[in-house]
Formats: C-alpha cells, sequence, structure tokens
C-alpha cells in the first residue's frame, strides 16, 4: 500500500522521527523528565531570543493584516515564555503511562497475559500560528514517550524555528536524540499535505485550529487521526432547576471565558420554569455584556433579546452571544441537542433525579453534566495535568486528552512452550 | 463539511440505523440477550430455507469460477449454521461493556467524574463472501448495544438477505428495533463507496477480508477505520531455546491452521542455535508438509530448503510455506522484524531473561510473545468470548478486539452547582 507522496528529504526525516521514537520507548521516566527540564531551562535562559524571533512573525503579521487576534496568538513575551516553561515543568510531575498495565489474566493453560500502554511512536501535529502548541505538545509527547514532528504555520515560522532549535539542543544535552522533536515548516504548505500521507511513518495525526484546518486534516490525511472540534454547547434549564444555580451556571459557562470550545452557545428552558428563571438568566448575562438571540417565547419574556435564526443553533459564537430557546419537554430538548449539537458538552441544571439520570443516559456527547458548569470540560480541571485538546470523536478518545491518551497499547504473552490445541 | 456522498435512499437507511441506535444505547443487558436468543432460534429453525438461499449464491460463484478456497468460505450448510447459532449463544454469557466504569475520582470542588463505556453507535463492516460474517458482526454489536450496517458483497448476496431478515423479524419479536441490522447490499458496490463518506452516520467501520480490500477501505474511507491487517508473523529462536519448545512451537505456529493471520511466516535463528535447533525443527515441519524457503546458512543445514528472496521475507503464505534465515545476533532480529513486520504478532523462544525482557520492550507488534505459540493471538485464547478482529493499528484497539474494543466512552459529571473560577 504505498500512497505515500511525501519528498524523500521529507522521508527521511521522518525517517529519523522513527529512529528517535524507537529510543524514547525504552527511555527511563527519569531520562525523560530530565529532557522536560533542560527544556524549560532552556525557554527561560533564551527568552530575549526567542522575543526577537517572535518580532518577526509579528511584523509579518502587522503586514498581512492577520488581525488583532491572531497577533494577540501569535505574542510571546516574556511572561507568557515564563508560563510555557512552567507548564513543561508540571509534566515532569505527572504519571508516565508507559508501561502501565491495562489489564491481563492467566490464560487456562498457564500463560501469562498482559496489556501495557506504549508510546504511539511518531505523533504529528498541524496547527496554525500558535508557537506555544510547539512546546506544548513536544513537551507532552516526549513525557508519552513519543516523537514529533510539527508543522506550525508560515506565519509563526521564526518563532517555531527557534524553538524547536532550543527544544533539540536541551534534548541532546541530556542524551536524548535530538530528533524528537523536528519540524515541517521548512517543506512549506505542501509538507503537511504530504505529511497527512505518510503512512507507515506517522503513527498519529492531531489538528489543532479552525475547524476548516481540522476539516482537512480529517478529510485528507490517510494517517490515522484524532479529531478536535468544535462545540455547540447546550445548557438545559429544567423545571426543577434551583434559581441561583441557573443563573450562576449559565453566566459561568458563558462569561468565564467565551472563545473557547468548552464556552456554552445555547440554553433550553423548559416552559414551565420560563417566567420564573429567564428574567434572571437575561439580566445576569446582559449585565455581564452577552448578547441574546430569543425565540418568540423568550423575547415574550425578555423583550430586549434579538430574533433567534435557525442558523443560530448550530452557531459557535466564541464571543459573548447565546441563544435561548423554551422548550415543551426533555424530550424536545433531547431533539434540539441531537440536532444542533456538536457532540462536545452539555449540561442540565435539574433537581428531578428521572431528568438528570435520562439527560445523562441519552445525550450522546464526550461530556455530560448534570449541575455544573459546562468550563470544566478540560484536561487541566479533570486533573490531567495537561491537555493534547478535547477529542470530539468517538475512537481511541473521548474528550479532553492527556497523557494516557497518547499511548496506544500492546499485550505482552509470557508462556513456557504452550502450543494451541 | 459535507462530504457526503450518499444516495438520498442511503441516507435515510443509515438514518434509521441513527434511530435504532439511539434506542439500543439504553437497551438493558436482558433485553439484549432476549435479542441474541432470538436470532440463535430464528437460524436454526431456518437451516433448510438458509441453505437454499445459500445454494443460490454457491451456484452463481461456480458459474463466476470463483474458486474452491472461496466456495468453501461461502458454503452454509446444517452443521456451520448450528455452529453460527452456537456463537451467538456465547455472546449472551458475555459481559455487557455498556455502563462499565473505566475511571473516575472526585474534582477537588466535590465535582463527582465518572468515565463510562457507551457504544459507539452505528457500526458498519464491508467484508466478502463470508455470510457468516453477517450473523458474528451484528450479534457483536447488538450486545455492545451498536446498530449494524453491512455490505457482504454480491458473491454472498441470496445469503446474507435471509439471515438479515431472519435477524430483523428475530428482533421484532422481543421488541427490539428491527433496524438494529441492515444490509446495504441492495445498492451495489457504489454503496459500499457512498458509507465510506457518510460522516456523522457512521461512527466507526470495519473492513475484513483481503488486503486489498482492507486496503481500499483504509485509505478512501472518510468515517473512523479500524483497521485489521496482515500478519507476517515471525518466531525468533535463541541460543538459549529449548529444542523441544523451538520444535513444537514452529510446527503449532505454522501448521495448525495456515489460512490465518497469527500463523509463522519467518523464523529467525540465532547462528549458535542453528546447527543444534534447525535439523529437527526442518524436519518436523518437513513431516507436516511445509515448504521451507531458506538462506544460505539455513541450506547448508538443510539442503532440501529452497533458496529464499528478497520478497519472502515480506510475503503472508496463507499456506504450508515458511522462510527460515540465521542471524548473528538479538539485534539483527530485530531489525529484520521491523523491516519486514506488520506489526501483528512476533515471538521468541529463549530461556535468557535479558533477551525476553529486550524483545518484549523492543518489539513493536500488537502481540509480543516469550515461549509460546503465534496461534494465541485470538480473541477467544485471550478470553474475550468473541472476536470482531484483529487490529493492526495502533489508534483505539491493537490486537484482538472483544466487544469493549466495539465501544467508545463518556465521561458524566455530576456537580451541585459549581462554577469554575
Amino acid at each position: 500500500m504505498s500512497i505515500v507522496t511525501a519528498r524523500p528529504e521529507l522521508i527521511a526525516l521522518l525517517e529519523d522521527s522513527r529512529g528517535a521514537a524507537r529510543m524514547l520507548a525504552t527511555a527511563s521516566t527519569a531520562h525523560k523528565n530530565a529532557g522536560l527540564a533542560a527544556i524549560a531551562d532552556a525557554i527561560e535562559a533564551n527568552i530575549p531570543a526567542i522575543v526577537a524571533e517572535n518580532a518577526k512573525d509579528l511584523e509579518n503579521g502587522r503586514a498581512n493584516n492577520i488581525g488583532d487576534g491572531l497577533l494577540d496568538r501569535l505574542l510571546l513575551d516574556e511572561k507568557r515564555l515564563q508560563s510555557i516553561a512552567g507548564a513543561v515543568r508540571q509534566i515532569i510531575s505527572l504519571t508516565d503511562p508507559v508501561g502501565q498495565v491495562v489489564r491481563g489474566n492467566d490464560m487456562p493453560n498457564g500463560i501469562h497475559l498482559v496489556q501495557v500502554r506504549v508510546p504511539f511512536g511518531v505523533v504529528g501535529a498541524i496547527y496554525e500560528a500558535r508557537p506555544n502548541v510547539t512546546v506544548d505538545i513536544a513537551a507532552i509527547a516526549l513525557k508519552s514517550g513519543n516523537a514529533t514532528v510539527l508543522r506550525g504555520g508560515s506565519a509563526a515560522e521564526n518563532s517555531n524555528r527557534i524553538l524547536v532549535a532550543l527544544i533539540q539542543d536541551a534534548l541532546a544535552s541530556v542524551g536524548l536524540p535530538r530528533l524528537t522533536v523536528q519540524t515541517i515548516d521548512p517543506f512549506g504548505r505542501a509538507g503537511a499535505t504530504e505529511l497527512m500521507t505518510a503512512r507507515g511513518y506517522v503513527d498519529v495525526l492531531i489538528p489543532r485550529g479552525s475547524q476548516s484546518l481540522i476539516d482537512s486534516v480529517v478529510l485528507e490525511s490517510k494517517v490515522p487521526v484524532i479529531e478536535t472540534g468544535a462545540g455547540v454547547v447546550h445548557l438545559v434549564i429544567d423545571d426543577s432547576a434551583p434559581l441561583e444555580w441557573a443563573v450562576e451556571i449559565a453566566h459561568n459557562s458563558k462569561v468565564q471565558r467565551p472563545s473557547v470550545c468548552n464556552a456554552l452557545e445555547t440554553i433550553l428552558v423548559m416552559r414551565p420554569a420560563a417566567a420564573r428563571v429567564l428574567p434572571a438568566v437575561c439580566e445576569r448575562l446582559t449585565q455581564a455584556g452577552v448578547i441574546i438571540h430569543g425565540d418568540v417565547s423568550t423575547r415574550e419574556i425578555w423583550p430586549a433579546a434579538i430574533p433567534a435564526t435557525n442558523e443560530d443553533w448550530s452557531t459557535e459564537h466564541m464571543s459573548l452571544e447565546l441563544s435561548i430557546k423554551v422548550v415543551d419537554s426533555l424530550d424536545e430538548a433531547l431533539d434540539h441537542i441531537r440536532t444542533y449539537g456538536t457532540h462536545h458538552t452539555d449540561s442540565i441544571i435539574t433537581n428531578d433525579v428521572s431528568h438528570a439520570e435520562r439527560f445523562l443516559a441519552e445525550v450522546d456527547s464526550a461530556v455530560v453534566m448534570v449541575n455544573a458548569s459546562t468550563r470544566f470540560t478540560d484536561g487541566g480541571e479533570f486533573g490531567f495535568g495537561a491537555e493534547v485538546g478535547i477529542s470530539t470523536q468517538k475512537l481511541h478518545a473521548r474528550g479532553p486528552m492527556g497523557l494516557p491518551e497518547l499511548t496506544s497499547t500492546k499485550w505482552l504473552v509470557r508462556g513456557s512452550g504452550q502450543i494451541r490445541q
């Protein structure tokens, strides 16, 4: 099955990654932690040089009018670099997933059977204009015993180049393979496409960034992909919802950080609760600067809402806007979520046990909540320490991904001469 | 992301599958087991009718000269149908994976966090000319709470049609959704291609059959695939290998069932052991009718061997043929496996602890063995009861796949009004 379209130079680079991955697979936790410490030290010791390279990217970005949001994501200053180095140091304290026993038993004939976690091997990442992701993914992959091949995009090329060089020197300084972390930015945009065909060289590919980037990787890739997707996140306010919880959870889910995938987009209120809870909920949201789109019933209670369109129900605003709909039943709410949701995170506020259990059982999302803010869907909050992203697919990993999600497994079979009858 | 190219009639069928999957997701184990019992009963009660439909497929097969091997795989007789029904009954006794708690903890703020197994939803299967797979996959998917969409191929169309009809009636008779199991055979070959584009309708697609079938599904599919692949399986005979184990394990690994993916293809013998073990190993294999391809050193010890070509090292014979190579070191053996292996199953016969541990750690295969026959790589032998196939990919499932491998997970979050600070 040779469908690999990568240039020989890119294949050679990937073969170096495979070689590094082989050594990493059996590297001790202490050795990998020494590499992480060296990376954190190198970043902190080279802040002026990194900031200078980053300034070139910022200048190019301004010249290309990429916009304030992208410029802010691109920016590396002393404070951000110290926080990046701090995040690398945190990974040192996390449990190494490699070698963990997942399950095992003895076969009736005396063979010992153990399933253990092993690194994937080579992890590819394709992302856009976020140089912090370079260090983030490299460090998480290192701790889980993987080599990394990075495509960070032309907008952050100078920042990524110096970061990768510093990481490589740091790894070499503690005797780990220099080519554990490599960038394919010099291969340009076509390099990313070639990487997606590199079956046998890349064990898993993780796209991080805009929906269009993720879509193109998911659809074009011939290597296995873990999809991290958009969140059209719902909050259902049940008849029995305590008013204070409804108000505070709606506010927190939308306002605490509106630009991320676990932020709230749609509130579904049960009709009997609407008149009781919507005024306080809308009041609190409006005070926080949220623009409310409402259906007819919502606007009867809160006339300041602008009319919700059909498109609103499937929109991820990533800003201080949300939509509210009054529903007649839990079934209608579940139907709405099935139709417009993205299987990310959905929450219900209720004091009714049977509604809570139905919601948990029937909503087909990575994270389903009762009486909690949707902002809790997060590797850090779940106690994973580091987060690779939030998977919205069902294969391999679902929801926040930590270190174990960057591993595969292997069956170890120890016999004493057994043959099959 | 609309890249779905399926015809409206196929989309409608898939929507029916999704509807069935929704009901199955919350069906009780007892209810699903009742469905399995009804399926087994229906097969046993309709043996003459199934055999009559199967005869049409056999006749078409003979008219199309599909060959004895395929005709044998196609054949359903009373004994085989009773064994198929028996396999369905066995699945009743297996643990239902749905709802199993994978892990969980309380967050510092008191939120209860539990990760539980949930069905994938809709499982697609594309396979060739093996009507037993129709019942097999439908039953395993049902027990794990999934709906099934089957493409069984034109060669077995009549057999599959009656089997699916019997399964649907059996499911309806116990109040489970009739459309839990559907075939897309009426959509022809194009239907399979359309199924591969049906993102959002099919949660996972499993190809079973020839390498070319698997390759085309892996490369063309836009929905997540679990790859079940070929096995170029190795047996390393170390210096310290006990002679009897070497002889019996080599024989069992090759001869017990040569047509399957866990059968042995290449023996790598350490040079110091070659003169001691090869005569007895080759004698035993030859007596069993095995044709031996040997490198120069092997032929010096066993002149009857035919010269091994480079191509032999990457060939999966699936018949009574194998290749033997003498290697100078464990490193050379590991290199050979890295170069020619397919990451399926590899075994070493040794009494040397450090060689055993290096082999287990460094061979990057789904199943790595010490002193055991490669034929043990099997869901039944591992105690899974039923097997969906053997995954050779690293994502989601690796090695024999049982019921849990047909599930995803979901995080259940139970709070009491918590918001994120």
